[in-house]
């Protein structure tokens, strides 16, 4: 018994880093993390999260879909469900799809808490410490840090107005493989991209299916906004052209509501059976009452008529983050003009580091996103990311003016002549 | 250009195995799968599923919960949370922890999507392939699946009708350390055991904890039935007698419905930075609506009563269950008396296999979970578990009395002279 003890005393770590696995080496906080408890305040205007803008939800509908919900099929929607989600939501969701173009089975499709979960499904399934994934530059801070959990190497890909650009998708598959690496998928976005706002065009949808199958690499489309175009269409989803080497995420976060938790994969047919796996051992199943509740919203009220009213709703933000970036921003300043999402993205001259710049912002009442939480490798600094989605016009329009202003002091200061 | 079509072509995999990660080769179908879909045929009496009853449920108050909730606080219960949860459900889960003796900062619980998670997100900052992960014998499905996909490997410790025997324990501490293995965590289940029903006694939980304290090694203790206890209040959890080396996993999903997919984990502060990220690259943030409709109810509702009347129902069909045992099964058979919870856990002569026997069970009309899917090492195969939750005390006769035929059947064609 002494020797038992002995034994324990001499087998005990001391240390608690020593008990972790070592990806947990890679669970550090996000420079977004600590910003946003500090742009919450109700004083400042924040241009930083990407919160759907909610204040005409129908509210009493929904309430009404949820009551009827509880009282006509309460013991199936609070009870356990399907590991790989409704039957009835999967087939709505192809519905959904099919307005993007896309036809697809509803056994292909899984169900998860939010399209976030999905990414952690896929990355558990495909990454290996070291690997590779290629994304775009810049790219979703949220898919990155999964993609950094499982200890993935991301290579950011050039991109410009017209999204990802195919030549460098080349290239940078030729010298990754060069170098021995493995790459996993290629995760991009191509509708109003976070944190970007571009929207890839057609024929670059098409060269990047061709270049991605050739070569052996899933293509993970991540599509939250594909809906949320103001003026014409998006086009296709890359899912529609290429049933077989795309792997497609969707939600309902943004055309319905993020509260609910409610996203969704669609695989190729032989990825269906580890995906729910994966996600059985990692939530056992989906709400059954969120998902319900979502099927029943689709099924008796008049969506699309609500994504055309969320649209317009963006659509006056945007007009109003474009125009007071010319009126306030300096000349040398470059910027998107989304066409659609949430986002719009800010490069200045390279002199100006945007981290450094947060705590003057946060003086004149205004928080944003800096641009190096969009890269795995330290790139961006120089720029940043502006959400139009959450504030009122004039909230908007007070925010860029408050930025523009401390962009030119800060210019000034460091003795920059090309101030406008 | 040609060159890198060339390189193309040798560098894609030509094989779909070869581009999953390794931990994916531990995605595969579990026993209870394939099962569960022929056990939920309604001409089948199931004792498989662990499904909550909701017969008694009120579901006009919990209708009324949630129209009340849109309408009053909708724009924060359908946007995005915390990624650690609601600061008001966690001040209440610290509530409710508190009739389990537990005292706890609201600060130190992150909510998740069902207890499942907080296993997932355990596993992840913990477990590194090859590590050892220590369970009773036999352990929850659930929590198996989830450690052998983070590639652990789990020893069982023994248990008897008081729980995990303390001197068991320590001898597979010295062994699992002598190989020169890491043991990451022991993860129990005190209350009324899945799947043996079985309660661990006080003067064991002290023992356990210490064992635990002095080698260094976390309890992780899942508590999803304390509250369902029939007879008398079950002793205090494992967390409130330590606060530094549990790690707690609570869930509403049997004290009021799985549907909505809400549980919690009350850790150490030391490990609550990294569950938190952990939590937000797997999911974002748990639903704000689920957690608030939980919120409302807690603090609107008769909980406590409920619970009440939960365990009433749950007694009745505990009684049936045992007393169809008593009046059906061979008397060479041995089952364990649960003072709560969900589960019954048979002991059947080593010559029959519970695996094997399904079928003949299904054709018989009555569906069970075969005792080697509780355990990682392919032991149990003459064990299996009965869940008597979810049928009609009449549905328990007679799926008891249809199993103990069969079970009489096989070992009258095997010879055996012990049937009663």
């Amino acid at each position: 018994m002494s020797d038992i003890v002995n034994r324990f005393a001499t087998g005990a770590p001391q240390n608690l880093e020593e008990r972790f696995a070592s990806r947990a080496a890679h669970m550090k906080p996000s420079e977004i993390r600590s910003l946003f408890a500090v742009a919450s305040r109700p004083e400042i205007v924040s241009l930083a999260g990407g919160m759907p803008n909610l204040s005409d939800f129908p509210m009493p509908m929904m309430a009404d879909v949820m009551s009827k919900l509880i009282l006509s099929n309460g013991a199936e929607a609070l009870q356990y469900g399907s590991g790989q989600g409704h039957p009835k939501l999967r087939e709505q969701i192809c519905e959904v799809m099919a307005l993007e173009g896309i036809r697809a089975n509803p056994d292909d499709v899984l169900v998860t808490t939010g399209s976030q979960q999905a990414l952690d499904l896929i990355s558990r399934i495909f990454i290996d410490p070291g690997d590779v994934v290629l994304a775009e530059a810049p790219s979703y801070v949220g898919a990155l840090g999964t993609f950094h959990q499982y200890e993935a190497s991301v290579i950011h890909v050039e991109t410009d107005d017209s999204g990802l650009v195919p030549q460098a998708l080349r290239e940078a598959i030729v010298s990754v493989r060069a170098a021995g690496r493995k790459i996993k998928f290629l995760y991009m976005i191509p509708n109003y991209h976070n944190p970007s706002g571009v929207l890839l065009t057609t024929e670059r949808r098409t060269e990047i299916l061709t270049i991605c199958r050739d070569a052996g690499i899933f293509v993970v489309e991540d599509n939250p906004y594909g809906l949320l175009g103001f003026d014409k269409p998006s086009p296709n989803a890359m899912r529609a052209e290429d049933s077989e080497n795309v792997i497609y995420l969707g939600t309902f976060s943004k055309t319905i509501a993020p509260g609910l938790r409610v996203g969704w994969a669609l695989v190729p047919p032989s990825l269906k059976e580890k995906l729910v796996i994966a996600s059985e051992s990692s939530i056992l199943c989906p709400s059954n009452f969120a998902q319900l509740a979502i099927s029943s919203y689709l099924a008796e009220q008049p969506w699309r008529d609500q994504i055309s009213s969320f649209c317009d709703l963006y659509k006056v933000r945007r007009d109003a983050m474009l125009e007071s970036l010319d009126e306030y921003f300096p000349a040398v300043a470059k910027w998107t003009k989304p066409g659609g999402g949430f986002y719009v993205w800010v490069t200045l001259p390279p002199e100006i580091d945007t981290t450094a710049l947060m705590p003057k912002a946060i003086v004149a009442k205004v928080a944003y996103v800096p641009g190096t939480a969009f890269y795995s490798d330290g790139f961006g600094s120089w720029s940043l990311r502006l959400s139009y989605c959450y504030p009122t016009p004039e909230r908007i329009r007070d925010g860029v003016k408050a930025l523009g202003g401390v962009i030119k002091t800060e210019m000034s200061r460091r003795g920059s002549n090309q101030i406008s």
